[in-house]
């Protein structure tokens, strides 16, 4: 289980300065080194955008001296496993999120990461861990609409903020699905041992999400009314519709947890009334076997004198005797629910 | 299952706008072309009531034109699948309802809709997406009481709320009467598979009509504290009797809820019981076959000196021994409450 | 199940105006015909009090002239399926309180109605609907003591609140000795059916009580706190006590519910370990007569040489070996618990 | 059950006034006859302690007078079923406690019993209803220290307050104990039925003692904060200090229940564990049983040409292949984990 | 079961001072003996650290007169059982947290321990119970960042907080790991007693931890929050911290407690299938072994007149029958699943 590890760490091959570049009146003017982020910062008045991935030590010591950032938000952005926060400092802002993605397999396996956003007056740095799956497209989404962009850190914030919300959609929908298809096979009268175990694994996803999803619902609501100068009043609806949407998903993770445990109960129910059904056909299927033994034992008996033993149709009114006692159970069984 | 997706939209040959009015002291005096809307909002002082079903993009950005409304209301209102939810913005308001109607059908399905409401100095703007069930009625309603129309936007929103909760009312009518029939079947000892699946069907229901319902208690509490020069003053205790009808409704789901859930409990306690009775009677009918045919199996032996294999009445002794052990045995377990 | 419609409306021959007195410093000194009422609230310093039953349409609108009362208020008069509330107008209260009492019958079946009292400068109008059994008794009972009865309406007010909700104890008292009995015949050792459905009734008043008491419990904090005139500020100690008793039967539900269910678990345990019982008992007496059974078989083969069924003895030794194992195993079977 | 009337009351002959009492500077200086506290307390500045039990009417009134007491407070203090409660009047204040001990039987049944106390300037009433048990000792207790005593009434409620709770610690030790008690049996594998019935009751018991203890929280809070003249600031930490304790008993008590739970739907799946064990055993010797008997069926047959029968040691080899197969299937029932 | 008592006293051989030093400027300067901790207290404006083990009254009551420590305090901290707290008295604090960590042994046994805290200008006084693993390394840890020292008692007892909850950590991971075993356990298809047992003790730990976590939330957030000047405004961002792992532990616990409760009803219903599955094979096996018996039986009837006894080829044809029909029956069995 992985709930306090949501995600494994990747390789040390992959890059870990995704994209550093400068903005001007939304529209990206220049890449900049990472050794020149301090400056291009203090000595102009263009907006930065710096992307990292799982970053060393050394990146975030030198992020850190270039924008004057908190000790504690950077030790916060080297270890992965946060809860989502909104950490609100003198001159900028430290938000925590956690992003959810199908993965690339058939199985519905969702993976986790994490993004964590440094924003400040005329800069945003993301550090993003685990799946980049969920990150894939942001960027050039919000270059594609450089007027909004050029509304500043803000905005950028909120772009970020409801990418990441809206992948959380797809997820519930494969959860939904898996759920529907559960609920299938549960009704369906075929009591399979995988059925259980998709249900565990089905409400172990749903917690994972719903651990990842909560927090937000304080932080969107806290940007919604935040006075931090970096929080532009008109953009105070675009996070109050990220906040609904969240609210939205735990209504969701809500239901998905109460019917996905209903649906455990039915099977453990259904479960019990297939026991019961088969028991009664054992029963019955003994009975009509045991009736003609317990006759021919009759018959098997050696007492000198059985008048029946003589008879010269003794054995085929026996026999019929037998198969008429047989279809008698059949039917009366039959009859009553029993087969 | 359809949880997100809490209705499948109609095919695109229904007609976008229903209705397009406008009203004087409370009385149709004209129909208004989607064209004209905006001079006929801007230059003169009717009342404007109009009514779009699933409209497209067009039509929308037209409608936002022309009453200058706010881009994340628009985006909303194209989107069907929101929470219900109260936005206040400068000067109107943006209102989204589920709707609930039970189907045409004998099987108490449940159709749910969308009513996106849009309400400024003036005019009245709905939005509706899925069933339309729940929406036949509203406006001829209203305009059968011309007094009440005449006051403006506030009470026109109130009726629209009010008729929407009402109809909440025969649907949980519906659930109760089903749980009342899932009640008899499941205590008159006949445990069908059906019963389990119509109650997780039930608890669905149930669900779905909370995530609907829930959110309204919200906002029907907040339009009765509204400082909006919208909601005139004396429609406060109307829509304390919205709110009033909508906490009704989420009681009643919270008691279907757990009576359901109790029901499901005592129909698996139930089917155990009837386990138990049934596991006993085939035990008691196991040993009854099995003693006679125990005694036969004596008399099978091959012994050479076996003096009751000699005797005339050895057989008829022995049947008549078989036959009372059995009828004792019977009665010995129809005592006990085996049989 | 009647959660939605608590009671059944009574035949219309019953009389709709119980009583209709005036009352001078506690004292009744007239009857007022209902067409006087008007008059004789406006004109004299009198205290009104006004019992109606299930009253038509024109006697409500009758009641609405003579003391102004508002729209809503009459309208959810009129209706009788309220949830329990405090309605604040101008210069006047509208209050609906849950009653519930004993059915005559035997089974402890309760009957629920609902009082709506308007409240006002020297008036109070009672709207009774359903079950009067929870009425009986109320204005002899205000009437002997008029000191109390002088003080006004918000006097008059508590002895109704504190008469309506002093009727709920018996019925507490009822569902306890109910659960107490049921506790009795679980742990007995029986498992009948009928344990299981009267649990689910019992959970179902429960929650029926609950619907009416629980919102009781903000009725009675906010008359505690209440600005209104029409509750003195010396009265506030009195609805404090009303309060008290409010919370203490919530709390006898809260722990009802919660034994209840515990009852219901312990029952299915109790049920598993009975079956689990039997299944034991059912095996070693299957096992007893199968072995003499399988000894018999072995003598009935014909095999030419089987020395033991030439002895003498063959016959008695194998009988008195059969006999003994038999013992054996029942012995074997007694200690290690299986019978 | 007695959740309603937690305890039964004491015969008449048992004494009703146990202690009135006059204090200077925290010492003992006179018993005060009851006919004389009104004058005692007006005309000296002595502080009088009066300790009741179950006291009749006219002592109540009496007391009623002497002091000058509410009403309210009275009747509350005549009827021993109280929710505990603080009830604050202009001069002085009402506590309603429940006591729990454990009775002297060995079974651990706990007795409930109820201490309400009048607070006011120089004087203490202690009014007790049901087991003394939990009584005995508080005053010689308090005596013992006078100088906290000679603080005044406040220090007096607290030292009450604080010997009352610290009662419930022995019942809490004695319900984990039965826990710890109950956990041995269920997990040593014997699944003896009053196990259900012992969990059963200790789960009523912690409801009892829930009910007893969660409105102390809210009571002991609100002297926390109390800005009675009757409380002085610097008793405040020691209230803070009977808080403390009433919460972690409130946590204990949330424990057990969740554990206790956990205990029964442990049991119960131990139980289809064991019978599922059960079942597998029986299903093996029957198999192990079934099979000789099914090869001396075959050589019971009567066909003429059988060539085994003629031989020699057919007997003896048929005994042995039906002793190998026996041996046989015992084994692999043993490896396969049946028996 | 330890809930209420969460570890045994060590023995009195243990040493009571764990160390005593003043420190300047964040380095350890000399070892103070406790009889002149007075002294070095009010005499110097070194910062003092005391470190204490489960101390004996006499030390206590030294350390209180040295440092002026309130006696309710004093009495809490001889008493090793108490709720985490955060009690504010005028010129110092008082903190009581509980620690957890593995014990030694391989079977993920929880150590609990208790440290309290009186924290005051220039002093910081620990004293520990229980459990000493959890506090190893802690002063030692501090002294290595004599920076972080030098500023202060609020950043000495940030540091034990932090300490001791990042020791939770690992004892969650226990948790998860045990939990991630059971699963493989549960849906491994094999029901061992001991999977129940496990779940049981895990969810035991787990309501130990939820009762030694929970209240910390409160106290770190208040701590946050906190106007004392004890805690200056630039460490609040660490308290906060402490507050987000504290939240994270409580997140993860709760997830715990679902999933083990997932896992207990996933176990009942698994083994409720497998019950299900084991008694169709025995009523497989049980029909295969009836019906070659039965047709035993049948010859071995003593009719003078059954034509196929006499038959040469009578018994090889009735063999190779009775093989048929086992056959086609367990061919049966295997396809409808049975076997």
């Amino acid at each position: 289980m992985t709930l306090n590890r949501p995600f494994q760490a990747n390789t040390p091959a992959q890059q870990s300065v995704i994209n550093s570049a400068a903005y001007h009146n939304g529209v990206r003017v220049a890449n900049v080194p990472l050794a020149d982020l301090g400056d291009a910062w203090r000595h102009s008045d263009r907006f930065l955008w710096v992307g990292l991935y799982e970053p060393c030590e050394q990146i975030l010591s030198h992020i850190q001296q270039a924008f004057g950032l908190h000790d504690l938000a950077i030790e916060d952005a080297r270890n992965a496993h946060q809860r989502p926060k909104l950490e609100v400092y003198d001159d900028s802002l430290f938000i925590v999120i956690r992003t959810a993605a199908l993965g690339d397999g058939g199985e519905h396996r969702i993976e986790f990461g994490e993004t964590h956003v440094f924003l400040g007056k005329r800069y945003v740095i993301t550090v993003r861990h685990g799946s980049l799956n969920s990150h894939v497209g942001l960027r050039s989404r919000c270059e594609s609409t450089p007027n909004l962009l050029a509304k500043g850190e803000g905005f950028v914030l909120h772009a970020l903020m409801d990418f990441i919300v809206d992948q959380y959609f797809p997820v519930m929908d494969a959860l939904e699905a898996e759920l529907d298809e559960l609920e299938g096979q549960i009704f369906s009268g075929k009591f399979i041992r995988s059925v259980t175990e998709r249900i565990y694994h089905l409400r172990r996803d749903l917690l994972g999400i719903k651990q990842a999803v909560t927090p937000l619902i304080d932080v969107s609501s806290r940007l919604t009314r935040s006075s931090s100068n970096l929080i532009p009043v008109d953009s105070r609806p675009y996070f109050q519709d990220v906040h609904d949407h969240v609210v939205l998903i735990a209504d969701l993770i809500d239901s998905l947890q109460q019917l996905s445990h209903t649906a455990l109960e039915s099977n453990l129910a259904l479960i019990s009334v297939s026991q019961n059904d088969d028991t009664k056909r054992l029963a019955a299927w003994a009975a009509i076997i045991a009736v003609p033994t317990m006759i021919a034992g009759l018959y098997g008996m050696n007492f000198k004198y059985m008048p029946e033993t003589e008879w010269v149709f003794g054995y085929p009114v026996t026999i019929v005797v037998m198969l008429a006692t047989c279809v008698a159970l059949y039917r009366w069984f039959r009859k009553s629910g029993w087969l």
